[in-house]
Formats: structure tokens, sequence, C-alpha cells
């Protein structure tokens, strides 16, 4: 029986994993230990703990290790935190293998653990390229990773020139591909969102055009948070469209962006703009699909909009050199360059689909890999 | 003024940096910020302490980080809780950029730290090979280091595919040459070893020929401790030279390695043995340099014994695929195989200088880089 | 030249104690260490680390250990990364001794570094009953601390029976007083609050009676943050007159009494409330000086205010048990029994100035019997 | 079902609860939770932990939190990562009462993590007095806790004059003194201690009279560790007598005791003392009440060999203070008086048992108010 252990870290990743979850669930062979941490615990950063229990997941552990952000040093030690204590929870589990989640500040913290005890370490979406501090956390993730699934040919390339073995990385798709595939046929909501998700602020009709927004600090450009967010909020008022608004995750810089937003919302009653902490990743990929427009800049624009053909204003430089489709138009940080793409894409209307991050079978593929590969802790560069 | 972070964490990385350290300190555009951490505070590992206060420099910050080894969390926890204390270290400090050296698995909680708080990284001796969790640690460093000081031609190369920036890679080699070149002369002890160092065991007469023993757990191979260094030691019994053994350093296994020697001093009275904890890197390299043979597995018998000509016997994986020159003989752990391989090095005898790691200015050009070059912390995979 | 460290973690501390400061930092025969910590130095609690400066202290570190409120073990973890952090900062500052400030629950963080290494320890406030965590943590930092100064002749009294030596404790009142004597004559405001210190909400007229309202979380009843604060805000509804309110410390609870709050608001428009973040302490003594009641839990509303006779309601069980003046009316935590205390209070107006908690002079007398006692660090319980 | 969460931190704490904890587990009404960690996970420093698993106990969760000895920082740092790691072991098991036992350093960390997490706190062997730190410690720990178990009436007034509840504290006595009374007919060795515990040094006939030693550091007077050491070893040599000597526990200072042992018998080869790492409760207990005399400062010495009726020479001040009976000699750490004092001993013989301690029906005392009281986590003091 193979002890699989995944740790969530963030609200993002569970929804980013689910298939993998169900599909090692389900299989007979497999014993699944399913750890959160991070900022996936806490309300206000949209925890999917809820969610993952009525799912039927049962949370082997919780692990609360976020510093408030706010200060510089708060990613650096969430991650020396996580370091301790995953090690604790690992020596006490011991599973034969720990599944770290693309390139969160934090999934270095399981990567190391992991690493350092021993254990085999399988990556998912390595080998992709951006911005931010991720750009710098994956590529040394897969340094330290002992079994790859990456999510696109040219992901695969790359994580190969790193120096892996061939026969270490598996071109399997994005599993956050499988969910939008899901629901990538509902063409109108099929859950209340105000009802469901509270949130404050307006409560616009949703039958019109909607926008959605999600935009993340860049960590690399703190001091430019709130100005960066004041952009795109003068930008959405200009429009004044009905618009969805999902806070910020927990990143350095966050407060930043709340700030931004909480300075905005005191000095600008009445516009159609609700704001919601988080959502099932389910509702969410609904909610852009039906949007006219998703905004931010967040890589689920990148990914699940291609898939779904959603057109995406992308601001900023968290996503720069990550492989996409032609639903996303790309803009510096500015009110009016945000404005002028917003208008590009309400005219364009919907893409058609692009399979670039997956078919949707990603989740079946990786459950079975770690169920069934040889595992191994001790590797060497190829070259 | 440039201030210029450098953390040490382990014996040796005092003396593989001493030359770079003396070039920073020298410089009137840099000021030099010196942070001792993890088992280079402790007496038992052979703190470089009192050698680095004897030497004119001052310490910036002393940081306790180190769990007591023998747990298989220990290696972990000590990373984490670096990770923790030198990220308030670097907020109250605000280095220009922090230096970190080799790949010691603590050098990964300076990197960390100083990568999540956007202050440039530079990495002392990357783009190498060996076994051990370093290997790991060594790449996964070089992806999140911004600037690049490599010793071989072949390390230089291996950075460039790893998508690192040819303008970030600065092929110096190694500092630690520079020390070697300083004692390449003295064809006899400078010093009286007993006397300045104490120890325990045996003095055999230094004036004969003799042994020099250095080897190290294999991370990888927790489990081997304490018969690979009984190999070793039956190894030596049987050969019966006057010896001067090192304790090991503090990674995960060196409860087993000195269980294992203990076990045998026990057992085994009046041998012509002498055991030190440490000794002070121009020394030390003094004792090899006028030794018959270095054994064991330390990255000196690779890089300054080839530089000194000095003859030796590497054990085992823990340098698996470095860059080695005619003087090393490696073999596996086992008892005959190292007896028949000192025996053949005593046959040899010295062999030519090997410049392979440097040709003893890596100290200086470091120096004057570090001081010199444009400073970033936000950096793209080439590919 | 006696090395005095100060160890101040939320920003009620500064103010409690700025009078010790200033006083060792007028002296020739010590050098003042200031280290700030915790809550105290983000923003969003109130941060008083720009009026530190401003007063012309050196802040001698500051060491960020404060976890995101709003898990059950966040108090706990400050606590714990605290003595981590803070037993590297007195490693490398070598007090001769350390002052830690009244009853929060990270001021354990303090004691427990200083008593683990050998470090005398000052205790300020001890000897005093309330509810909360704070009333075990203030009787085991007394049962850790080798020098106590008490605000009251009841403390004395307590600290005494609780077996600590009668030369150890010194009755000087408590140095927040001292900053009461100081403004206590200001019968106007002599500074403009809305335009020095922002925050959000209406403006109204502070020429007219106005009302000042500080709540914090009760630690040991989490479950009721939300419910309690809702009282109070619906009760200074019903009132109705002009209301400066701050948003809470970052106890445990704090998110229940942020979303109390933010609830209210979005709910409530118009209402005659304005919500700063924190305030100098001057100014906020100032501000309740000439307010007509002061509303809610914190020491202030029993120290200072009675010094200053200003009208109290005092909320709940958190300064259960705490001595007090005739100011102050106490309810439990009740719209009803709230709204009828603040109109008994409003019609009561100012009482006489009462010195239970000391008479202006603590700060200097604290800083010379830090400065000249015989400093231990062993002690045996005298019973 | 009532979780009962007990930490056990150290070799000696398991032995002094072993009772406690048969008695809960065979109680219907109660569910185990037994949690290891600290030095109790080190083979070095005598790790219960196989011990704990043959006597049938199921060790819930392990915890690694000791820092290398050796640092003035080691004890602090270890406290707090005990409590940053015990607050998540508790928020996953989620017990209703924590126990914690004694007074060493690290009980603090689970003192403080379950108070400060509303967690009923229980303490065992409260209101004694020693030297050393453990005097500050165990009397915090009074503090902190809502429930008392104290050994001797003595140590209820004292618990009781810190303004505990009377209806808090138990007086059940020692369970140590369970386990004494269960070996206490055992008139001759029962095992056969070289064979089943190794150890190293000679073997000298236990059939003759033999001493044994257990002397561990003194926290407050760390700089004398290796010269109080010697003089007992120098005394020993005096004696000459079979010796059984114990290696200290892991307490600041433990170094210097080492040093001093391992200095000492490089110098002196063939004495008749034979040195062990640890030994089960139940053997130790029968070793000393076979022996001739203990020497030492371990409060094993102070109970359960006054309920056995050995002669005890006790050295120094870590005990000062503790009620003793007429079974022990006290003397400074001097050669001679050390000497003299076992001499003593030696011609007094055996003393009559002293029930100081306790029957020896404390652990299931203990059991069943564990399981029956009322629990509460918030109290006041009551004066």
């Amino acid at each position: 029986m193979r002890k699989i252990c995944v740790v969530i870290t963030a609200r993002a990743s569970f929804g980013r994993v689910k298939t993998v979850l169900l599909a090692i669930k389900n299989r007979q062979d497999c014993d699944l230990q399913l750890i959160i941490c991070g900022s996936a615990l806490f309300d206000k950063f949209g925890s999917p703990v809820n969610w993952i229990e009525d799912d039927g997941f049962e949370i082997t552990a919780k692990v609360n290790t976020l510093l408030e952000p706010g200060q510089v040093t708060a990613a650096a030690k969430t991650t020396g935190l996580g370091i301790i204590e995953l090690s604790t929870i690992f020596e006490n589990l011991r599973p034969d293998i720990v599944v770290t989640i693309a390139d969160r500040y934090e999934t270095m913290a399981t990567a190391i653990a992991a690493s350092y005890m021993n254990i085999p370490l399988a990556h998912i979406q390595g080998g992709e390229v951006t911005g931010n501090i991720d750009e710098k956390v994956r590529h040394a993730v897969t340094k330290l990773a002992d079994l790859h699934f990456v999510a696109t040919t040219a992901a695969r390339q790359r994580v190969l020139k790193l120096g892996e073995s061939p026969d270490k990385i598996h071109l399997t798709g994005c599993p956050s591909i499988d969910i939008a595939m899901g629901i990538s046929k509902r063409n109108s909501l099929t859950f209340e969102p105000y009802k469901l998700y509270g949130g404050v602020g307006e409560e616009p009709d949703l039958a019109q055009r909607y926008l959605v927004v999600l935009q993340h600090p860049v960590t690399t450009e703190l001091g430019n948070a709130q100005s960066d967010i004041t952009c795109t909020l003068e930008a959405i008022k200009t429009v004044n469209l009905p618009t969805l608004w999902f806070w910020p995750n927990a990143d350095p810089g966050t407060c930043g962006i709340s700030k931004g937003i909480r300075t905005f919302r005191e000095a600008n009653d009445g516009l159609p703009i609700h704001f919601f902490r988080s959502m099932r990743t389910e509702h969410f990929l609904e909610l852009i699909k039906n949007s006219a427009c998703l905004i931010g800049n967040s890589s689920t624009g990148i990914r699940e909009a291609a898939y779904l053909g959603v057109p995406v204003v992308n601001i900023g430089n968290r996503q720069n050199g990550r492989e996409r489709g032609q639903n996303v138009v790309d803009v510096t940080p500015n009110t009016d360059l945000i404005e002028q793409a917003i208008r590009h894409q309400l005219n364009h209307g919907p893409y058609p689909p692009d399979f670039l991050y997956g078919k949707g079978d990603a989740g079946r593929q990786i459950a079975q890999i770690l169920a069934e590969a040889t595992l191994t802790f001790d590797k060497q560069i190829t070259f």
C-alpha cells in the first residue's frame, strides 16, 4: 500500500490537484495523506478546507505556518516554519512519496523537508516560465524533485534541459484542466454566487455581461502593489460593467492590494462591484466561463481560461513568459491600457478552446504514475 | 558603500572563502557583514570562530540553528530555523548582496531567506557534480542565485546549461585554492599539531610517513554510516602507519560515524592514531601536503589535494561525479579495497600539481565582482 | 556601562514604558537596547515604530514573529518564534538585564529567552489581576523574573505572596501614568485627529461631546469575539454621538472583532463613527481626557483613565479583578446594558483624579533601579 | 471518551509517569495520546522510545525539538521549537487535557502551547523547591496549569500559597514511587546490566559492593560543568570500588560533563568503572536498590532512593531546597568532600524506607482524577 502525501498550501492548489486526489483516493493500491497548511487554512484567504471535506476527503493534518503578511520577512519565515513542521509530519506519517504543487513560495518548504529526509518528491507543473519569485522557486523545486508531472511540451523540454532524466518526466497536462473540462458545457451559472458565497459590496445583475477580476501581488515588485491594484480599480470603474472581484492571495504585497481596494471602496460608493473571498474551483471556473472577460494576473487566465476560451486581460509581470493562447491580451499596470484591453476583449468575445495545458485526463495519469512508478530519492544532473 | 553579507554555516566554509573575505575587507567600497551559524559555532564540530577572530574579522552575528544530529528531521529543521533567523538578520543588516557557499544542506537557508526578501544572492562553487544531498542542494541554489562564481570550465558550462545568463556566471576558480597556493612550498610542518590542537589518542611520530583521514557521512546512505567508517578504520589498522584522523562534520549520519570511531577505539588500544576535532585551514593543508596519503570523502581531496599533488583515496559516493585529477583513486567502502588503494598511493608518492580548480586568485576576483557588479534579484530562465 | 534591553511586542507597550526608555537613555551609566517585535511592527495593528524613531530612540533590532491571527495556534506559535529569535538577539547583544512589560502572551517569549540564558529579567506591571490569558501569563512571568516593578500596593502584596523576595519588588507606580500626568492639563485637543491619523468612516465634529471605543478580543472566550463587538457597535449606534473607534490589537479573536466591525459598516452607512488604527500615546490620552466616555476593555480605562478622571464603561471579563477607581462602570457584553452604562457616564461627567496606579514618577525610578540594582538570575521561592 | 495527552520530553519523565500512563490506558473512559519529544528521542541521551513500545504503549507522535546542546541559546530554542510544534500536534489531536511533568525546561513548551490554545493543563510534581533553572520553570508552570498533582504535603502547601484553588490541587504522591514500590523486594539484580545495556569501560564484578553515579549539569552554573564532574570522577577514582556511571541528560552544560568524562577516561585506563547511556526505570531502581551508594545530583536520589533506603551523596545546588529524607548526605562539588561523604555512606549502609514522596498509589489516583475531574482552562489567582 503506497502512501502518497500531498501538501496543499494555498487556496488555488486544491482546485489544481483535485482530480489527482480523487484518482489517488479511488485506487486500491494507495493511501492518500492530505496535509493542509499555510494560507489554505485561513478563511480570509479563501480557505478550501470546507470544500475539501465536502468533497469527501479526510484531512490528515493541518499545519498553521502563515506569518502575518506585510513584513519583508514573512514569506521566508512562513517557509522556514513550513519546513520545520512538515518534517515532523513526514516523520510521523512516513509517506513513500511526497507531492508538491506548482511554484508558490511555500512549495519550497514541502520540497526541502522531503528531500532532506530522503523521501522521494514529485512535482506538478514544473518547467513553466513566469515572473515573480515563483520563477526562481519553480526551477529550484525541479532540481530537488525526483519525479516531474509537466503540463506542456515546452515545459517538458525545459525540465529535460534542466538536467532531469527523461524517464522521470511525465507529460500529463495540467490537472486544473480536468475540472475545466467538467464544466465547459455550462453556459449559464448553476449556482447563486451572492447567496452561496456572501462577500461585500453591490450585487449587480449577472444576467448582464459581467467581468471577473483576480489580481495578486507581484512579490518582486512589492512597492507597486497598491498603485497597481488602483490602476485596475480605476479601469473597472470606467468600464462600469457588473464586476465580481476576488481578494488576493496571501503573498507578500497582499496588504498593499487589500489597502488599495479598501481605500477605493471608502471613496467609491455604489459601483456595481461585488467582492468575494474565494469560491470552489468548479464555481469559479463556471463564473469565468460565463463572464465577458477575466482581468488580473492569475495563472487561471493562462491555463483554464485558454481551455474555456475566456477572454483575458493579463496585467503586469506575474505571468511573464508563461506559454499562452490567443485568449490573452497582455498589458502593463496602467489604467488606460487596462481599460483599452478590456474593451478589446469585450468586442472580441469568446475564443475557441485551446488545449495547450492539457486535455482533461491529467489527474488519472498522475495518480497512476504515483502509484506505480519506481521511487527514488537520489539523483544526479544529466550533464 | 556596498554591504556584502557572507554566511558561513560549517567549519570547512570559512577556509573555503577566507581569501574572499580578506579581499572584501581590504576594499574601500565594501562593508563586510559576516554571519556564522549552524555547526560552525560548535567546538565539537570544529568551529572556526576563534580563527575567524584571530584573522582579524569581526563577526557581525552568530545564529545558532543546529539541531542535535541523529534524527531524520535534523537537517530539514536546521534549515528551517536558518531561514527564519537569517531573514531577521537580513532585515536588520539590509545587505546589498548575500553570499552563500557551496552545497551543504544549510546553504539553502541562506539562499531562500535572501531570495524571498528580494536580496541579490551570489553563489560560490555552483555547477559541480557530486553525490549526497549536496547534489540536489547545489543545483537548486543555482536556480535561486543571481550571481555565480564557478571553479572550473565544466562547472561554468553546467550553470549555463541550467539556464543562467552568461553575464552572471564568473569563472574565477575556487578560493580554497588560493590558500593551498599559499602553503604549497611548505615541505615540512611549521606547527606542532598535538600541542596546538590537542585531540585524543596516541601521538605517533610525524617525522615518519603518515596518513590523514577525513570521512563524512553520506546523507543519502544514512544506514551505512557506521559500517562505512568501520571499513576505513579496519583498513587503517592493517596499514598500521601513523595516522591523523579528523572527526566528521555535523551532517545527518554523523552519530553513526562517531559511534563507529568510539566503538573501534574501545576495542583497539595503542594503535598509532590521533584524533583531532578540526584545524585551521592553512594547518590542515600543510598536514595533507606533507602526508603520504589523504583518505576519506572530503572535497579537499578533490580540490586542494589536486593542486598540492597529494595522493588521495576517495571512498564511496559522496564525491561521485565531481571532476578530479590524477591524484585520486576511487574505491567503494570496503576494507580490502581501501587498504589496497592506500598501498597503491603509498607506492606512487606525490603527484604533479593540477590547476583544475583554480590558480590561486579567486578571492580577489570574487571580491571585485561582488563590489562592482550590477546587482539584480529578478531573473528568468534562458530557455 | 550596563546594557539594558527592553523588548516591545505591541503598540500599547511603547506608550506604557516610554518614560522608562527616556530615563534610561538619559543616564550616563546605561546603554539602551530596544527590540521591537510581534504586532508592534505592523501598521495594521498600529505599529509605534515611526513614533519611536520620532522620539529619538534608535531601534536596535526588529524581529518579525507574528503569525497571521485567526488560527487557534497563532498565539502559541508567535511566542515560540519569539523565543527562538529573541535568544539569538540576546546572544548577539549580551544585555546585562532584559526588561519585559505587562502580560501580553508574547511577553512570555522575552521572559523565557532571558531566563533560559541566565540573563537577569525585570518585569513591569506584575502582581495585578485580570481575566484573559493575560492572567496566567502575568503570574508565570513573575515566577521567571528576577526584579519586579509594580504599580500598586496590592500588586506589591501579591508578588510578595507569590514567593518573591521583598528586596526584589519595587513599588514605583505604572510608567503609563507618567505620560497621563504630562497631558492632564490639556483641556482641548492640541492636534487634528483626522488629519494626522487618517482612518476611515465619517468625521464627526469633535467640538461636540464624543465617545472613544477601544475593545480587544478576550482570548479565553474566542467564540464570542464577533457577537461581543456587535453589542458594542449596536449600543453606540443607539447612543448616536460622535465616536472615535480604534481597531483591536492582534490577540487571538482579532479576526472576529474586525469581521464584526466590517459587517456592521457594510450594513450601516453614515453613522458618526470614525475608525483609527492607532495613535501616539500622548494623543490617545488627550483624546480620552477630552472625551465624554471611554468604552471597551482596554487597561487604559482602568489605569490612565483613573488618573485623568475619564468616565469609563468597561465591558466583559478582560479586566476582571483588576483594581479600579470610581470612574469605571462594569457591564457584561449586552447592547442594552452597554447603552445604559454609557448614558449613566454621560450624565455623571468627569471624575476626580485617582492616583491608584501611580503619581507620575515611575519611569525615572525604574531606570534608576535598572541601572543600579545588583543583578541576579538565580532565585528560589521564599516559602 | 476523554482524550488525555501526555507529553514526555526526557528519558527520566517516562519512568516517572509510567504508572499514570498504564492507569489511563486501562480505563475505559479515556483515550491516551502519548507524545515523545526533545531529548527523549535520542539514543545518546538514553531515549526510552523502545521501552515505551515494549511496554505496549502506542506513541501518537514524535516531535524532534532538540537543538545541539553546547550553545547558550539551546535551551530557549528547544523550548521555542517545542511550542511551535506541540501546538500543531494539539490542533490535530484536540486533547481534552494536556499533562506536563515536573520541571525540566522543555516542560514549559507543553505548558505554553496548551495554555495559549485554551486547553486545560495538568501538572505533575509542582510545588517542590530546587536549584537550577528548574526552580523558575516549575513555579511558572504551576501558574499556567489548571490542575495540580503534588507529591508531598509541603508541595501541596506551596502550590496553595502560590494562589491556586484548593480544589485543583491533589496530593497523590509521586508516581515514580509506584515503580520503586514494585521493585523494593528485589534484593539482588534480576538482569545482567552489561549484557542488556552495553555501554563502555571495564565491567567490574557487581557481586561486590558497587557504586552508582548520575550527575547532570547545573544550568545556572554552566561554567562549572567540567570541573564539577571532574571532582566526582577523582573521588570515585580514590574510593576505587566497582562503579556504574550514567551519562548526563541533555541540559545546557551536558557538553562540559561529557568532555570531563571523556578527558578523564583518556587519562585513566583500567579503573573499575562502566559507563551506561541509560536504563529502563525498573532496572535502574534495582541497580541503586542493590548498590552501596548513589552519587550525583539526580532527583532519584531524593525521591525513589528515600523510599528504597539507598544511601545517597547529593552533590551541589541542583536539588537545593528539595525536601529529603535521612538517606541523603549533601556536599559541595569538591573531591575530598565527595570522597568523605561516600565513605560515610559506605559505613552507614542502607536506611529505613521513607514515604515522604508517596506510598505507591499515585498513578491510579492521577489517572482517575484526569478522567473524572471537571476540566477548566480559565482561572484567577486566589488572592
